[in-house]
Order: C-alpha cells, then structure tokens, then sequence
C-alpha cells in the first residue's frame, strides 16, 4: 500500500511543507560554497514527527529547484504517492540517505556531495588527520575513509553508518566516490558539507609546505566539545 | 551554390531557431562553470533533420552572445547564406566540429574548451586514469589523450574522431591544446566539458596526495554502464 | 555595573552607530574576497573616543548581518546592554580582539578569518618569508607565526600581541589555527587579511615550481616605507 | 606649464572621454578574471592623436571607479589640470606606463597586475615556457622574465620595454614582482592579462603531474601568426 501524501495529518503534511521549503532552499548552498558541479550533489532532511523524509529530484540542476520539486519518501526510500510531481525520481542517492534514517535515529538531515580535494583523499584512501583548530571544532578528530561500496543496493548506506556510529566526525569519506555528512537537521549536515571540503583543502595545501604540526588529542576534545556546546547564539 | 537560410523548409529553420537558442543558452554554462577564459571556448549543435550546425561565432565575448548571433554552417563548416548577421565568421574551430558531424552520425553536440586542468593533463600527454565513480558514471574508462594537431585543416576532428570511434568516454584531451567533448546533444556535450575538467582537477589533487587507489574495470564497466541508462529522470 | 548603550554621551552613541555600519558592511568582504566560508571571520573596530569596540555576532551568516546586529563589547569583551538585541552573543573570537584593544592602543580594526592558504603556513608553523613586492608592501618582512593557544582564556590575544608588537606585519599566523590581522581602522584590518591570503597563495605556487628569489632587507624595507606613506589618495 | 584639459582641442576632448570609458569598463575585467585582490592592478590607454594617456586613480577600488575618475595623463606620467577631480592621484605605477607608452610607439595599452600564478613565476624568474597552444597564439614563445626594479623612477618601465622590445610576447613577468602586458589598445592589453595568468596557471599544473611535452618553435611561430592574423572577426 502506497503513502498518499494529503492523506496524511494536517501537521504532517504542515512539517513536510517546511523541511521541503529548507532542503530546497539548503540545496543553493552547494554551488554556492563550490561543493558540486552539475548536479552532482544532494541535500535531505527527515520530517518531524513522521518516517518520511525529503529529497533532491534525481538529475535536476540547482536553479531548477523549487520546494514543490523535492520529493517525499519513506524510510525505505519509497517515493510516496502526490508527493511531488509525478515525472520526478528522488535522487540515485535515495536508497543510502534512507539507510541512514532508519540506523541513526539522531541523525535529521544527510548530505553528499563530489566536493574536489575531499573526493581526492577519498580516492587515495587516506583519512584527512586533524590538524586545525576548524577541523578540531567541526570534526573532534580525524575524518575517517568509508569503505568502496557501489549503488544499487545498501552497501554505501552501510559504509556511511558503520563508519561514522563510532566517530565524532560527522563527515565520512567513501573511498575514491566522496563525502557523506549527517547532522541533527538538514543545515548542520550541509555545514559539515562545507567544512569537510574546506579542511580537505587546507591540509593538502599544508602537505605541499610540509609536514603538518600535529594537535593533542586531549585538545583536539576539549575543543569539540566547546564548540558543539558554546558556539553560536 | 551556397544555401540561403530563408529558402530551407519551415521545419528544417524551426530547427535551426531552437537550436540557436540551446546553443546560445549553453555558452553561458562555460564561464560559470570556470571552463573558459575570455573567448576560448565554443559550443555547437546538429541542426535535426538537415546537414547542419550552429555554432559559436569567432572572438565574441560569452556575454554578447545571443541565438541571432549564432553561426548556422553546413557540415563541411561552410557558413550559410542568410544563416547570421553578415559580419560575423564561425568559430575557428568549425572545421573540427563539422568533421565530427561528418564522421560520428549519432553525434548531436561538440564542445571545445581550454579549460585549466584538462589542459595541464593534455600537456604532459597522459590520459586522466579512471580512478573515481564520478569518472566511471561519466567516462567509463580514462580519458583518453589525441594527438598533437594543428588548426587549419581536418588534423583536429580526425584526432578527436580516431580517439573517441572506439572509447566509452566523451571526451578526449588534444596533445598540448585541450579538451573535446561530444554527446547526444549540445547539453550532453557541455556536462561532458564541465565533467572532464572536474575529474581533471580531483584527480590531480589526488595525485599530490599520495597514490589512488584502482576501480576495478568490471566495476568500472557498471557503474558507466547504470548512470548511462538509470540516471536522471 | 553594566554599561547600558543609551546612557552614554550622544557623540560616543553616533561614533557607535557608525562603527557598526562600517563593520557591518566590512564583513561583506570576507566571502567576497574568499577568506571565509560559514561563518568563520570576524571583523571587529574600536569606537572613536570611548572604551568600547563592536564585533560581529557569534555563529550569524554574513548575509544576515545588519549594523543592528552588530554587538557592543567593552575593552574586556563585555557585551553592554542595550548594545545589540538581546539574543545575540558577541563572536566567540571576542576575547582575543579585546585583548588587543587593550595591550595595542594604536590598533583601530582586528580581524580573524580561517582563510585556506594563510591556514596551511600555520599548519605547518612556518612564516611565510618575504618575496614578492606585494608582501614588502603590506607586511614589510615574513608574516609570523604566533603560539599554539586555545581558546576560552587570553592566551589567543596575548600570542597576537606578542607576536606582533614588534613586527612590522599586521598579520599574524596563530599555529594550526589562522590568521589575525590589525589596523588603524577596521578596513585596514581587513586589507591585511586580504592581503595575506593572497601572499600565503602565490608564495606556496612559487615553492612548487621551484626556488623563491629572495629581496634583501633594506630594498623591503624601502618598498614597505614608501607604500605605507605614500601610496592611495 | 600644466596642461588644461578643457582647453585641449575638441576632438581630443572627445578621445579622451572615449578613453575614459572604455578604461573605466574594462578595470571591472581584473576582478571578474581573479587577477587582481584589493586595489592591485591598472589599466591604462593613450589618448588617439595626443601625448596623454588615462590611467586609475590609485588605491581606488574597482567598484568605486567611473569614467570621470579616471586620470589624464602626459606621457612623462605628469597628472594635466582639470584632467580629474582634483583630489585624485594617478595610479602609483603610472611612471611606468608612461615610460612604455614614450618608448613603443605602436603600444596604445598598458595592464599591470599581481595575478596568482604569474607572481609565483616572477618569484622563481623563470620564464614561462611556450606548453600549450593557447601559449603559442597569445604569445608565440615563452612569457619572459623582466629585471627586479623598484618602484619611483624609470627602472620598471625600462625593464618592461627592454624585455619586450625584441619578443613576440606581449606580457613580461617582473621578477618578485608581477605581469605587465601590452597591447595596441587597453582591451588587447587586458587581454593578453587574462591569458598570462591562465597559461601560467595550466603550466603550473602540468609541472606538477610530469614533464611537459614541447611544441616545435616553428610550429609555434606558425601558430601565432595565424592567431593574431585571422582569428577573431
């Protein structure tokens, strides 16, 4: 039996129009921060209250995007019935952003981008070592390599979970693919977005100098902890 | 006896009047994307149902560009009579791309750009290695590089012919000069344009890194294989 | 007793208003010029003929920012009431610039940002050395590294002053951290942050392609003389 | 004496305005290209049928410049009355605009700049070799390295013109300094800006994946007589 999306209670379908009008919106910010090329990125958010959550359209390009567009799906990654216009598939990435949701039930919002010197440490394979206060802030440590996993089927979403359920890093490489983040809504994952292609950036810059000046690991804590808990208003 | 763009079937200049508008339209995905300088890049298309294709006209900076302003050519690169305003010469890449048309029929869309990267690549004379998925869905092998040519006859668009007849990949680095791609239409061949330079540049990082990591060619093989037939919409 | 920003003289009032449109509008530079993404940069400005100095909020978006939201701290990184709405923290940065208010009675604008290339010399931890004309201009010698401090206490601010109150660099590259710059004002600031992002650039293309030309001491310290006394309107 | 512009014959009144604008519009290309950071570039072009040519103010920025900012000027680099508003000096490299413009009859443009990559050249001195043939049309060999000058006497414009005296390339890289390029008018000058930065950058990267192969210097004389001769309308 399909979901019908007007079917649903009146603040259900009140909450899917938000997290449709902020992923939608949120989606700007990936040309915008230069994370994507084409349409080589995606942006989702679970629904409050609901076992839904919303998704960039497949293949769709960034200017075309509208909170009409992003489509609705359940936590099997099924698009749901009068959930967004009926020629539009959710992104290829669908079923590894729904993996995620059902085995993080913290977890409010996934990105994934090709975001270019984040998707050249995953291509060699090697974990972007935590050596800035930026990435001691954002990260609490290392970035850590996911395995080589082709879509299709659960094995990216696997990758991604079994990598990051131990980590404090909200970033995972996939190995010679890219970045997947995860944070507590669709703006926290998307900055982690941001930051990880940032770090990668900086360090591979850092490594073409020299040899990067290691941080403690105790204040590599101390400062994740700070920032998580004091930053920001 | 050159051909008057008036005298043609209401079909065949209903055709040219679009495909002047996707071309000129498609020029601006050039420097947005960071692929051209100045005027050093060009987009054409195949006219549907007749022997031509528009095209760029020579020296004209992206943001004077218009559909009347595109240059309608034979596929022997000849301009036609009444086919732009009378002062405007094709681009001096049109012999390359009218050989393509000539020699690749399922051709529908040639790009030529020097885009930074793609260049660097074609100036060590190395292919670009398929060490990506974004460079599997997309090329389905490494991109190839073509021989050293010079402009003024057919050397060119044989070089971009004898390189892509038997490749997976749109896309070929001309020796010391700089990237062709080609596609089912103009806007195929564009994405193709801004994919090479992307895996271009992650590719290079990657390389200042470390060693990548291998795509095993059956793996290869399927993801080119999906993207090719599963994604989008 | 808390300072209350309507209690005070109408010319320290106006002089705050000002600074913080200043500021406002400076912080536009930071992603314009690339320095920054997220939001991590902050530019701050002493107030004409009072103790006070105003700063960007913490964790707000720099298209968000109005003079409005501007936040009003004292020399001791006070927030005074009335100095800004209520829910809005001054940047978690804030210390440090009030630590140089009060240690550099000279400097008139302190500015913080994370800038990619600037944040790889201090990675590293070593000065950027002095040898392009540009970086004689602005920074008159190498561009320093200062201390490895965390934040939380006085021990960024303190590393800043030290480092530079001898120097004749506005720039200081605070280790595995970032970049502080200071100025008569706060555009000055700002400049030097610029500016150093753009030496810490060209200098690491020039250590990849070989051997930088050094320019001895008394020609930088000729063009750094010229260019802070005689250069602009 | 001191030259009046208002008193200066009608049609080079005219010259100059024209002057004015064409300058004015085309300083907007060093920020749109990345050539420039702050206030670091000019663009200057003689005045048709006079000894004057107009140049930047300095240490103006890029978005405040009109074509009434613009500043007349002698070809001994001397500012003419009436030539600007009366607070605005010319730009402080206008001495060796002027020496080039005394010195190569033939040159009606002049364009400095700091640009990324061709600084990084300068900073090693060594010349930017001929790669790629977007190289050889612009340049037709190698971009050569000028003299280390300093700014205030005729030693930069000297080490411009003997440099470019005998070279088919109009762009010279001052040592630890940065480009000048030349052309017959400011577009032409600003071009070749464009070009320099972006075949210095392309070669950068090419250094960094291997050794690049060379293009036979007559295949490259060939190259860019045909450039300069046909393309373009």
């Amino acid at each position: 039996m399909t979901l019908v999306l007007h079917d649903l209670p009146a603040d259900v379908q009140s909450a899917v129009a938000a997290a449709r009008q902020r992923v939608s919106d949120l989606h700007a910010e990936l040309p915008r921060n230069g994370l994507v090329v084409w349409t080589a990125g995606n942006v989702s958010e679970r629904v409050a209250g609901a076992d839904l959550f919303v998704i960039k359209p497949s293949g769709v390009s960034y200017d075309e995007l509208s909170p009409e567009s992003m489509v609705v799906c359940t936590l099997e990654g099924e698009k749901i019935a009068d959930g967004t216009p009926e020629h539009l598939k959710p992104s290829s990435d669908t079923a590894a952003h729904a993996y995620v949701y059902r085995h993080m039930e913290y977890v409010g919002g996934v990105v994934h981008t090709h975001s270019t010197y984040a998707v050249a440490w995953a291509t060699v394979g090697e974990p972007i070592p935590c050596v800035t206060t930026m990435a001691a802030d954002e990260f609490g440590g290392e970035i850590p390599i996911g395995p080589f996993a082709i879509i299709g089927d659960d094995s990216i979403g696997q990758g991604v979970v079994e990598t990051l359920r131990d980590s404090r890093s909200p970033a995972v490489l996939m190995q010679n693919h890219g970045p997947f983040t995860i944070g507590r809504d669709a703006k926290a994952a998307v900055k982690a977005a941001v930051m990880v292609e940032e770090v990668a950036r900086s360090v591979t810059i850092a490594r073409q100098l020299g040899t990067p000046i290691d941080i403690p690991g105790d204040t590599i804590a101390a400062l994740n902890d700070r920032y998580q808990n004091v930053y920001g208003q």
